[in-house]
């Protein structure tokens, strides 16, 4: 559902373009593409989150760094990240998966295994899917069906000007637990890193609490980075917004482990991906209630939306100011 | 959603194993994997159909015969098939794209007008998506999501021995179009075949018909081809079945074609897959009322269900009985 990949074709988003106006035949239709999930009617109580996300070997995900089952786990759980930041409640999935005859077997079983295993982590029901081959790679497509309160699926679109921004957990860990993976070096306190890149933790039950207590008027999941997704936040939006560098949120041990393997801290955390942190605004008014409310995550604030012209910008402690240029994944750029 | 393809790794069926009822936690999952469709409850008058399916170059359709507007085309129109073999009325599709860089551009832009020119035929609202690179290959996973008046899905598994099996339309007609495309011979009577290869009709409407006038027990798309899918569908059923070879309906030209191609008229109408048409059973007593019924395509009875011990057959002509054994297509043995 993130449009941002459609960037790969350059000036198309062709995601976005497949459908206009002409292509909308249902009257259930409450929110389309562009979204981390379509919002669709369902009776009068609840709406129904719909969201598909494509996970390919070597640009999601590569062997040499995770077991089969730890594959299966993550497709699932990055997945259904989708479904938090609209503050959703997952109920059915469904998996459809291309396996070179090389993976096929008690590989492929491992890899289902993983699903399985998340799945029953959320009490999310697996509902269907497909099996074909592949030539080489490994292709997962993860789709999750989930239920909101009528109305108060939390979209991208809802910020306004003068609106906080937060983000929960802390920021730049997978990204730094990737850097990790791939060097040479053997560093035990980066294996904190490396369980935030292996095992995305979903952030379903904060996601409930900002939707029920109707507490966010926008919200998004940070899967391509703070700058990327932050940007479609904005866009989404027609709004600016500036971040205080000093107050992004990161691990302890963060910047010894950035300085042992040649990490720049600074450009990690503004455009590190896959901390499947949510990242979302509040009206000043909510703040009180936002402040009151008993959340399962610690949520930091990090910033203030501005006006579209005021652009997105980086505050840092020296009074310096940058512009946040996106600045995460390009599935493109980096496959081949 | 079609179970067979778990056969690709022998014993195993991975996608029925990979859910237990340990792994069902909504009490709204009314049918789950190994039907068309997984069925789930929406509210008091209707339920959710939900289904996808994996298409992959060279193993689903091949370059050198499709045009790019033909591969999406055909990716729609034959996942949405699942859609017509519950009697479902199909509302939402989710569009997973993987593409190398050498289709990237204007191909893959003509890819999904042909998915959006499908979706727009059958009123389906593109409710999103994801698109990643690939290294040599396209994937196409499709996502329907339909409805059906509730508890109105004819499942695989309500065929009973006595019952009457019925199909629409025509068989081995696009396995006859997919040998005419692979030879060197241009034959101007194989063009109506063809067109049967490279753009399915989904049975949309007579399945609508068949669940809304209650007149079928069972029902399954011919994917696979007819051997392959009634062995579902009796399997599914716990039942047996003899079918007519005589009855069987096939096209004006159809042996004529087959003649000039050299191909086996008796085991592509038995074998041959994607044609799309719906193989239904009906109940004695519901005969009458699908005789009356106004349906929008042909229909014919070509034999009956029997008890599961007397096994599946086809009957010839001439006296003879063989056994109906599984022909269809089997994904990984093609594969490689």
């Amino acid at each position: 559902m993130r449009n941002k990949k459609g960037q790969a074709f350059g000036e198309f988003d062709l995601i976005e373009r497949m459908t206009g106006p002409a292509g909308i035949f249902s009257k259930n239709l409450r929110t389309g593409i562009g979204d981390d999930c379509a919002v669709i009617s369902g009776d009068a109580s609840f709406d129904i989150l719909l969201t598909s996300d494509l996970l390919v070997e070597k640009i999601h995900f590569d062997r040499r760094w995770f077991l089969p089952e730890q594959i299966g786990g993550k497709a699932f759980l990055s997945s259904l990240s989708d479904i938090a930041a609209m503050g959703g409640l997952p109920e059915f999935a469904l998996v459809s998966l291309a396996v070179p005859r090389s993976v096929a077997g008690r590989e492929a079983e491992a890899l289902y295994r993983g699903i399985r295993d998340a799945a029953g982590q959320f009490k999310v029901t697996l509902a269907g899917g497909d099996l074909s081959g592949s030539d080489g790679r490994i292709f997962i497509d993860m789709m999750h069906v989930g239920r909101i309160e009528k109305g108060r699926a939390v979209l991208r679109s809802g910020a306004k000007p003068g609106d906080r921004i937060f983000v929960s957990g802390t920021l730049g860990d997978a990204a730094l637990g990737l850097r990790a993976l791939q060097s040479d070096l053997k560093i035990e306190s980066a294996e904190p890193f490396i369980r935030r890149q292996r095992m995305p933790e979903p952030r379903i039950t904060l996601g409930r609490a900002l939707s029920s207590g109707r507490l966010a008027s926008a919200m998004i999941d940070l899967s391509d980075g703070l700058s990327s997704d932050l940007g479609h936040l904005c866009k989404s939006s027609g709004v600016g917004a500036r971040v205080r560098f000093k107050d992004l949120p990161v691990s302890k041990d963060y910047r010894r482990v950035c300085m042992k393997l040649s990490v720049d801290p600074v450009s990690n955390l503004l455009h590190g991906g896959e901390d499947y942190e949510l990242l979302f605004t509040v009206p000043p008014c909510d703040l009180m209630g936002l402040k009151q409310a008993r959340l399962p995550v610690p949520v930091v604030e990090i910033g203030e939306i501005l006006t579209v012209s005021e652009g997105l910008s980086v505050e840092f402690p020296d009074g310096g100011c940058i512009e946040l240029a996106s600045g995460g994944y390009d599935h493109f750029r980096m496959d081949g």
